[in-house]
């Protein structure tokens, strides 16, 4: 997956999170590669404001994209492309996932 | 680090996500424990709700704690220990983070 680091083009809150925590089948499939494409549409969208993505040896991964508001939210959900990758990852890539949508109220950054 | 998995005994919106995205400095320097130490504290808090957490080959981590209100929040950030390990935190184990507090809105997991 494309590296995506801290996401630091976010502006002062408040702005909405969208929290994707998942557990991935076995095996590859197709993953990375949608993954990648799905990091450069969101990129490409109205709205959005940055993405992190983190998966760990024990399998767990959690990927926060920042959007303006719900709206923007709403029409990535609605993209075509990206309604396909969400089918494919139901019924090939995750095992489980839960999926919560949250406004950010206050941010902090390191300071040194 | 302790295993995590999906939070899964958090209510129905809405409650609190902390989300923090940090890269490490190098070296282990009692990180490890003083994390699994603060996870084992945090489920002992009230109001606390779940955690997750995953951290990459490429360093990024991401740890999601969720909670019922801002006081809960509020009173970790407090907990004398929990301020200790902040410290060091700042000064030995994060290059660089980010913090965010937000309100959960809408949650969905998995339909099998």
């Amino acid at each position: 997956m494309t590296p995506s680091g801290i996401a630091r083009e976010t502006p002062e809150p408040p702005y909405y999170a969208v929290i994707f925590t998942s557990l991935r089948t076995e095996g590859e499939r197709g993953y990375g590669r949608t993954a990648d494409r799905m990091v450069e549409l969101a990129r490409a969208q109205q709205g959005f404001l940055g993405v992190e993505s983190a998966r760990g040896a024990d399998g767990l991964g959690i990927t926060v994209s920042y959007w303006t508001d719900e709206e923007a939210i709403r029409s990535w959900r609605e993209h075509a492309e990206h309604k396909l990758a969400q089918e494919t990852g139901k019924r090939v890539w995750y095992a489980d996932y839960e999926l919560r949508v949250a406004r950010v109220e206050r941010a902090y950054a390191k300071r040194t």
